[in-house]
């Protein structure tokens, strides 16, 4: 089909293609381009005859050369060229490309939470206090942020690790959603996103070198911010893989196959759980959560608890445990635990992510090694403030009886119980499919279903170099316009194929992806099938 | 005198005393709390018998155990310590503690400036896009921006790099600058402040081991964010020192010798230039930067050009000329030379510290290098984009005949007159005093004023195992209430020393720190001098 013609003659060159577009670009031109700076340099009478560039890919950092972040790869780049395309008035078998790539709830029309804003640009601009548009509840908490501040203002650099008053409503917070149990602010860091925050505490753990060098299990699949910083801070990725038939759990076993072989090359010395999941979309039980830590302290390694998604809990009979909570529940058998937790504004109702605010609490780490922590942030002066705000209404919304509070939990309510139906109208769309199966989305935004690919396509795939999920998705974009990324970008088990596809677009986008979904995957088993069942639904 | 005995008691012990207040205290109770920890284990029956912490000081990444970052150091923790002390009622011989220490216009009473933060006010909450209290250009501003973000708001993610039409308006900004040089937006990179972006170009240049290894020259002083990023990122940090007698310009023999001297260790890859200089002051001219420029080349270095102060210059006859243009004029015989320059929002006259603006521009990088930069910051999925906003005000200012033009040039205006009427005073008062000398403050917001200690102060300071400059400092802060950074934090030659003091406080409160200083300096010669001219100012 022609729409496919350009992707594919790009696509014809498999490493070059698991780049950046940009990337993509040079890499072709890589040699011609090596020549014409050969070229003009040894024209140049300097006394240096064959001056190259000093930072090329030979010279660059090693450890950025192999990092990769599949949620912002070329399939991506490839989804944005298309739309513009279709803006031209270019004709494509579908009017618009819905872009399911990745967790941004505003990008995918999520109004920003009412209150929350007010609060941001009352801040922002401390004039708007007289005005009597906005509520007294706004009012109070903007001031009081406010008041927290130097200067009064947002513009003043915070402490390092986030201004105390934000830090003391974070520990309270904490504090009410784990049952009263104590947080200390001192043990908290602000950040701007999680994501700043885990690589921070990914970078303090690496050490040592050939067998001594630091190991960090991650599930498989993973989110990609975790693999990227790995390769970056040259810290040694260490494989576990989550239970795909049993709902994405943990399975001890896998644990300790896992640790069992990385010891062999490396010292593992953390362990990183997602939970709810990323891209997997399962929410841990508290049994589940208990075994892990249990296996964490057994095997001595620090936990880095991904809990971003905290509040992105759907499935009926699924709860948020805090891996904190479990273990302070399970006693004095495992005090001492180290335990890092991550929060972000990005997700759960508010869905955040310009905004940038963040938090990490700190549990039983080491005073010392503490100190060493936030002395490292200290040279990044502080976190966006106004995303520290934002973290601040986030953990001391409105309460009861203020004027605020109704307005509030009716945008909450409505952003979670909307997800909440997505997640069931994609999973049931895709098990009603033969050849894919989906477990429940029980939490956090995506689904992540398992595509059984025909022998065909796979081997078409392979024959032009590329991973065969990849071919799967890159046909999804160009014959039904809707962007995933591929499973091959969080990792799987090898033979299996998946995708991570978000469930942010609306209701009435969701049912349109379902129902692209289903005529592309009938229309792609027609021509790569063996012709008999691939086309019929399940039911 | 008793209101030393805190700092003294605690400055005992001089690598305690080098570090933040709460690793201080941990290593004073380092090898209890390591028994303690042991023991705890030990107690437990979990199969390790000695199971310590994970993560310690001697387990922690090496790199960041060895980073300091000198402006936010233990004698700015007990200035707040100092500050807390007033407000309970303890006496001291001043009424308030006056934080010179860091570059933070907002924290020392600055008002922002009323458009900019109507534009991000509006951005925030676009209902007030129909207040009539706000100006019409304000809003245009604010509409573009959102119509540049996805689904309209700051809360989506960015592009990795920065909002396509923020970097446009950066890159016009930067040409208007210029005279007309183009600039490509395809070569900005926005950021958290220009820190972020700078750590990440250190970063990508980093390879190698041992005479491999990169080495990256920095002026001595030097802002500590360099220091502090090269050991994180485990580059050899290759010193070359200003010429404080020649107004702190860079001399090019000195360039040599260093270098030269590098060679023999570490492979040169890059030169840093802060310009204007922090913390020196200094303003480049146009035949140093051309110097600089012919030096970088014929030496194969990398060029970072620290240009986040371009719109602080104060001294008659000191312009600002971008690296970007000079090379551009030194021709084709410079072509291909690679530069990054980098801008800040938190400088200048806005002063927006908090809200964590800035760019980065990239000159004649090889777009092989280039791509892999941008794919290293796309794991960290964008900077805040209400930053990005910040600067996108800061490069984009309202026009002759908009309606908040008059305004906005009255309140820029009225900030710089102000830091150049501060920098003289500041610099004026230095010089008329016994044993203490100032290059002008061309530039930027810091002075960085030369003591001659008497030698009794020193011998005082070395008995005491600390720097005779951060004895200094400390003896300011606890007789006078004055917060400054000793120069050991930026670095001096051997033998000399110096303080980092900001002009950002007020006019009236810049008078104030003088005469603290003034009567406070006399008592300290006094007490270490030889008792003769050390009292009488020189004029």
């Amino acid at each position: 089909m022609s729409t496919f013609g350009r992707a594919r003659g790009v696509a014809s060159n498999f490493i070059s293609y698991t780049r950046q577009p940009s990337i993509l670009r040079m890499a072709l031109n890589g040699e011609r381009s090596l020549l014409i700076t050969n070229g003009t340099m040894s024209c140049q009478g300097n006394g240096v005859s064959k001056r190259g560039k000093v930072l090329s890919l030979e010279t660059m950092n090693p450890h950025i050369r192999v990092m990769e972040y599949a949620v912002r790869g070329p399939i991506v780049q490839r989804a944005t060229q298309i739309q513009k395309e279709l803006e031209k008035g270019v004709s494509k078998p579908f009017p618009s490309v819905i872009k399911c790539n990745i967790g941004d709830a505003h990008a995918m029309g999520q109004k920003p939470m009412t209150f929350l804003r007010q609060v941001i640009a009352l801040c922002t601009y401390p004039a708007l206090l007289d005005d009597s548009n906005f509520p007294s509840d706004a009012k109070q908490r903007a001031q009081r942020i406010l008041n927290g501040c130097k200067g009064g203002s947002l513009g003043s650099y915070s402490e390092s690790i986030g201004l105390e008053i934000i830090r003391n409503d974070v520990a309270e917070y904490i504090k009410r959603r784990d049952g009263g149990l104590e947080s200390n602010p001192k043990n908290i860091m602000l950040s701007a996103g999680a994501s700043e925050a885990i690589r921070v505490v990914l970078k303090m753990l690496v050490s040592g070198e050939g067998k001594g060098k630091t190991g960090v299990m991650i599930p498989i699949p993973q989110y990609p911010l975790y693999s990227a910083s790995l390769a970056e801070i040259d810290a040694t990725q260490i494989n576990y893989y989550l239970d795909e038939d049993n709902a994405w759990s943990l399975d001890m076993a896998e644990l300790q196959r896992s640790i069992n072989e990385a010891r062999k090359h490396c010292t593992p010395r953390a362990i990183v759980i997602i939970n709810p999941g990323n891209p997997t979309g399962q929410v841990l039980s508290r049994q589940n959560i208990e075994d892990i830590i249990k296996f964490a302290y057994k095997e001595n390694l620090f936990i880095l608890a991904d809990e971003v998604y905290q509040d992105n809990v759907y499935a009926p009979g699924s709860k948020f445990y805090s891996f904190k909570k479990v273990l302070h529940e399970l006693g004095p058998d495992y005090a001492g635990q180290e335990l890092a937790s991550f929060m972000s504004t990005s997700k759960g109702y508010m869905g955040e992510c310009g905004l940038r605010g963040g938090y990490c609490e700190l549990v039983d780490i080491d005073p010392d090694a503490q100190a060493q922590l936030f002395k490292a942030v200290s040279a990044k002066l502080c976190p966006t403030v106004s995303g520290q705000a934002v973290m601040d209404v986030v953990v001391n919304p409105p309460q009861e009886g203020e004027e605020s509070y109704e307005l509030f939990q009716k945008e909450k309510k409505n952003v979670l119980d909307t997800l909440a139906l997505k997640a069931k109208v994609v999973a049931d769309g895709f098990n009603s499919l033969e050849g894919v199966t989906c477990n429940t989305v029980m939490g956090a935004m995506y689904s992540f279903p398992n595509i059984t690919l025909p022998q065909k396509a796979i081997d078409k795939a392979k024959e032009m170099g590329k991973q065969p999920d990849l071919f799967y998705a890159e046909h999804f974009l160009e014959e039904a316009g809707v962007c995933v990324v591929p499973g091959s970008g969080f990792g799987q088990r090898d033979g299996t194929y998946h995708f991570r596809m978000t469930i942010l677009p609306s209701v009435e986008l969701i049912h349109d992806v379902m129902d692209r979904f289903k005529k592309f995957h009938a229309n792609f088993m027609e021509k790569y099938g063996d012709g008999e069942s691939s086309l019929n639904a399940k039911m």
